[in-house]
């Protein structure tokens, strides 16, 4: 199997399950996710004081349906969690179709698709199907039943940590609060996992977050307010297997070492490149005016652009492997590229050092040919004044990035440069 | 009649008097226009230093005129107070024509006009006149009459307030000092006089200044020298009558509040945005590098544009009520929007605070169609951090002002902004 | 003769000479200009530090050929000193073909022409030569003579200086180590020499610099390090002669003095003007970080750029006189220009100064076709805060440059300017 396809069939396998932004749902998805890689999975009790914001009461389900009073299920949580509004309060009652109607949430213009629907801060219950088969059912009574809890328990996040040489990290982020919707975010979730696996023996410490959207993020900041200056970059996945080309998102700082990197890695594809906007994901809190870190978002079709999003069409047909491959590549290629950026000072700074004689430059004068190797070279002592990174300095000379850092390594080696 | 009628009625009503930059014809305006705002009138007395100037003597005139030997006026300050040369001194003289011609002004490329001419700080005395009537004057002696005086006396201006919430001011400058006029300036004054009945309790207080050009405003700001700083924002009304469509000139800062603003409320109307420049109207003066306030332009065609500027083609013929209308209104609309514009700082910064819990958002989850409203609070909390003003957020967000504004109230009744 | 024409003969008188980056051929070179500008020559001992190097070892050659057996020279110094590999040391040998074709150099995609090779720092030698007249060479035995001398001696190189007003000064350099090039960099030398000749009571003190590239330029900062915060700007020349239009390389800085002045100069003129890049002339050096000075680089077509760089196509031929003269009209209007920019602070910022009273304004008010001249003034006194020149007043208000500065000197000399 290609990585894409495995990507895909992670997806296939965490479908089923029925997560919120509490729950067994996502114990169960962490479960799963820590075959492929470790994770430390962290319990957070209700009642626990984020910021503003305060940990719900943890929300199970076991079952739901809307059966005619011959017994037959008309909706049921058995075929899809989609069925059931998250955070539904139980319910064990017989009512008319026009008392159930208030509870019924559909999608007049797709009316084939079930709709997705939550109603985490307001106590209520309410079911989603397809408009289609609302239309069919008839006048009367049906017996509801929505068979859950709604108690003090925990909210559930994990992290899975890749050391690095240094204790400055970068976060990869997505969020683990949606049920049966594979684009968003079973697909970040896939592309996150395998990323993770192929990071080695990074520059930076890579933390990668499963948690629950909003809440969860908010949680997390707050539990990790103190150490919060050692998150230098930062990238939100999501909505990351759909057909569509690459999008985007910058940091609210619009200029972030992250956002230079997508850029760069970006360039000679098709994609898109959007400013910050403060809804969307999790980036939205990381880029809460009192972080304001250099955290992006990566997707390919954006929230709400596509009309699968937060519906049953959202399922893993939705998801191509080479689209979850080609997230995957552009994910890698960009941390390879923020890993080796440093920004270097150049130790012999009044005019050029004598690189011949160290043998980092050819003997013979007059050519007009020189290499990318010597013009690296140049181009890197030139712009090491500790305003500019390699990737400046890539993108200022038209060098490829790799023969820039390969320079800034020779000449590092030679004691002619420092960070 | 609508306020454009009404406005030009005023223009109608000022046009016939002779103005200058001291005189009976100022007075007599402030006068007329107490009339529709209650003024406070100064009289600075010549001979009053205002920084490198000096508040000239007084100029009136009674009549003047060019008469044949016959006693047939040809040319008579009577019919158009443009005939005399501003502040001529007094003649009473016969004198052949060719004598009298270095004291004839014409327009010899629009010959049946009148020309504008002043002398102010310049002793001496002229006619101006069409060219047309001039090619018909016969050689021979003409009885020539100018019944001005030139005395010690005062200089007029006139303040009206419309007192803020806060002691801060916007500035609304027109000068005065041009006679038989009626685009330059008395559509200027016409205009501010609407704008300022209709303030209503505004935020700022708004200062109204009708002056002479040039030794008027640095007048004021001599004798106001110690409380500019007051000065906020300011804007100078001029040609604001004629059939062009808008113009606005950039303050010498190039991007001051009102600077945004006029930009914001100009963009869906067919308009100019010019570049400051050292010479125009009063501008000048408010923005001389020792003050460089943020104070623009407001014309319609810019002053020296039109072929009727500075000539007797400029009557009231010349200015349309319906121009009138859309300048004001224009006005308003950036005053509405500078005296709403705040810049506040998000009280809960560290990720979003749950809006939710306090009634300002939507209880359902999952809905891809955020209204207006709530993006607007996202924005305003995101973007608050004292570095943006509603109106940066407004563009930024491409959400309506009123909009912006809308969710800032909330959010500050919610106790999670401070200005 | 023409100036142009003149500069030619410069060129051509110096061609024959066989330079290096040390030897007899720079001290003939600089005898020889000496005739045409007063210089100041310095020599500097071989094993001299400058920063990172040493001055290498003097080269000197009297004569150098490869022979066939019967004695016919084939490859002969006598003809071009093009034909020897720079730095050679001596060869007196018999060797057959194979054993001599790795130190033979051609261009076998342009065979007729001989390139130009060096070899300072990797003691070696070799032969230039066509790659037809190798095609002819057959095989056996050649007698292969390189009569040169590698011994203790002197780098040279010279200055000529221009003293100012001020001691604040402006650098002129070209590099004087290639041997029979006209283009690159007889014609760089001959403006040089032709612009110094035509300065006269300069406000900068200029300095035109005649040394070899790069470890000239090094040994020169090196030596007046103590001194190097007096040079505010300076431009490199080189490929000063061919038949392409302008091109400048803007310094490091990208916004130095010197780049708006070129950029001013050129804009009326077929042209380019291209980012810095580190390499090329020895802009190099007086941009490495830490210099960083404001010095540009003006060429004609840029260093390999053109097909006969670096080889015997670039002779006196390839150089038009024309070309010459352009290229030093353009250099004399940019130090004009550069020679008289000031930034000035308005002494009576507060309001316009009256300058009726001073006999700077027109007494007749009301006209529209106010003159440059008052324009100028006004633009200067409400532009000069400090922060911007002359010449960015020229540029904002579209002016003429020489109206800004009379304008300027007016205000001055009324008192109403200061530096």
């Amino acid at each position: 199997m290609t990585p894409g396809e495995q990507m895909h069939a992670l997806v296939e396998r965490l479908y089923p399950l029925c997560r919120s932004i509490t729950g067994d749902g996502v114990r169960d998805t962490l479960k799963i996710l820590n075959e492929y890689i470790p994770l430390a999975v962290f319990e957070v009790p209700t009642g626990t004081s984020a910021f503003d914001w305060t940990v719900p009461q943890e929300w199970n389900i076991r079952d739901a349906y809307i059966a005619d009073t011959s017994g037959k299920r008309i909706v049921d949580f058995r075929e899809s969690n989609l069925h059931v509004v998250g955070y539904s309060t139980p319910v064990n009652a017989r009512m008319t179709l026009d008392e159930l109607r208030p509870h019924l949430h559909t999608l007049p213009e797709q009316p084939s698709l079930v709709p997705y629907r939550t109603s985490y801060y307001a106590p209520g219950w309410g079911f989603c199907l397809a408009q289609d088969v609302l239309d069919q059912m008839p006048d009367g009574e049906y017996d509801v039943r929505i068979d859950s809890t709604l108690d003090d328990g925990h909210l559930t996040y994990a992290e899975h940590v890749v050391p690095g040489q240094v204790t400055d990290e970068v976060i990869i982020s997505c969020h683990t609060c949606h049920p049966s919707l594979a684009n968003d975010n079973l697909a970040g979730i896939a592309v996150a996992a395998y990323l993770a696996r192929s990071l080695e023996k990074p520059w930076y410490t890579y933390r990668f977050l499963f948690m629950p959207g909003t809440i969860g993020a908010i949680t997390w900041l707050s539990r990790n307010a103190d150490r919060i200056d050692k998150v230098k970059h930062g990238l939100v996945l999501a909505c990351a297997g759909d057909s569509g080309h690459l999008t985007y998102k910058k940091s609210r700082r619009g200029n972030a070492e992250i956002d230079g990197v997508l850029r760069h890695v970006l360039r000679d594809r098709e994609h898109e490149i959007v400013d910050f906007s403060p809804y969307g994901y999790d980036e939205r809190q990381f880029c809460s005016p009192g972080f304001n870190l250099g955290v992006g978002s990566l997707s390919r079709t954006p929230y709400a652009r596509y009309p699968e999003y937060h519906t049953s069409g959202d399922n893993p047909d939705f998801v191509l492997p080479s689209a979850l491959d080609d997230t995957l590549t552009v994910c890698q290629e960009a941390l390879s590229i923020l890993d080796r950026n440093r920004t270097y000072v150049n130790l012999n700074p009044y005019g050029e050092p004598q690189l011949g004689k160290r043998g980092l430059y050819g003997s013979l004068g007059g050519r007009s040919d020189a290499k990318d190797a010597q013009l690296a070279m140049l181009w890197v002592l030139n712009q090491s004044d500790g305003e500019h990174s390699l990737l400046d300095i890539a993108e200022r000379s038209g060098l490829p990035f790799s023969s820039v850092v390969a320079a800034a390594d020779a000449l590092r080696d030679a004691e002619l440069l420092k960070v």
